[in-house]
């Protein structure tokens, strides 16, 4: 992003590039909710047209800037569709899951770029706040207060099981097999999911 | 390290980090347990005595290796010593009085090295298993099965604490108070350490 600008570019081989930079900007910035592609395609000096070419919608835009590993859509279902009982256990399979598949790549590189790029950082709280809880909550046929904060302490400990069995790999966890980690860990997130949070002095529910 | 060498070298201003390249290196390969004083100084090519006069002990040595943000010596009577009740809560206070101390700039450096570097992960385990757990079990008026697993599940959560916390900066989660995080994070941990582990076909116990 840093050459002269010359007004709007047509389609280059650099022009998808150059709009995911923009996007990154600008979702960092602005938030998922207030970016619009039309802002971002100003952003790139491209054509609205043209980022709907190349990415379709501003969601599946979002997904590609911050390199997700994978679409929650197609995961969110399964866990949380059947209802809150053992969505715990339910949500640490899928996540292992993904981990262990091929795109378990993806999400390791995701992951270290969340850990060591402060800019990253704000796209990857917007991915998990965004497109992960709200999908996720949307999904579910119970009423859960204090969103924000539920949902970032079950990203607390999945981001923990991540860091411990795949970056340190931590030979105790790493020998564990997807069913005892969803044993384990299943409880925890569903305590997080459902605990009493009143007289904790959280600030107002969102 | 990738100098050629020529028998031992006496004390010289780089001999310090002469001593702590090799320790890494012997400590990662061998472990803390198998790890000698006289080994890393055959590897470092110094008088054992030399590491000895830079160091004290071989603890020392190795908090100095892999750069620990604090000595466990000094946090784990007060987390450990009054029994097992709410050790979860006081541990979580614990880690996150690290955090919020001068010394957390140092904690997170220890964090991103340990994430970024697989040869520092080998370190950063071998710091949880043998100076944090085996230590703080040793203080613990109850006998625990499983040390290993149990010691590494407790790490995961408090690592995810910290990655959410400190490197990606969930908001949710740093607006929290200390208190409010061992409320919550407490009785977690507190499970970790106490939760029946039979039936999971887990290996051995340690």
């Amino acid at each position: 992003m840093g050459r002269k600008r010359s007004g709007r570019r047509p389609g280059r081989p650099d022009t998808r590039q150059q709009i995911l930079a923009a996007a990154r900007e600008i979702f960092a910035a602005e938030g998922y909710e207030r970016s619009s592609i039309r802002r971002i395609a100003t952003a790139a000096e491209v054509d609205p047209a043209l980022i709907h070419h190349y990415f379709g919608t501003k969601d599946k835009l979002f997904l590609e800037a911050v390199e997700a590993p994978f679409d929650p859509k197609t995961v969110i279902p399964e866990v949380f569709g059947p209802g809150i009982t053992d969505v715990g256990e339910r949500l640490v399979r899928a996540f292992i899951g993904v981990w262990d598949s091929p795109n378990g790549t993806r999400a390791e590189a995701f992951l270290r770029s969340a850990v060591n790029h402060p800019f990253m950082s704000k796209l990857v709280e917007q991915f998990i706040l965004n497109h992960i809880i709200k999908t996720a909550l949307n999904n579910l046929d119970a009423e859960i207060d204090h969103v924000s904060v539920r949902g970032s302490l079950i990203a607390s400990q999945l981001l923990g099981l991540a860091v411990a069995r795949y970056l340190v790999k931590l030979s105790a966890i790493r020998d564990l097999s997807p069913d005892t980690l969803a044993k384990i860990y299943g409880p925890t997130i569903q305590r997080y999911l459902e605990m009493d949070l009143t007289d904790l002095h959280l600030p107002p529910s969102d």
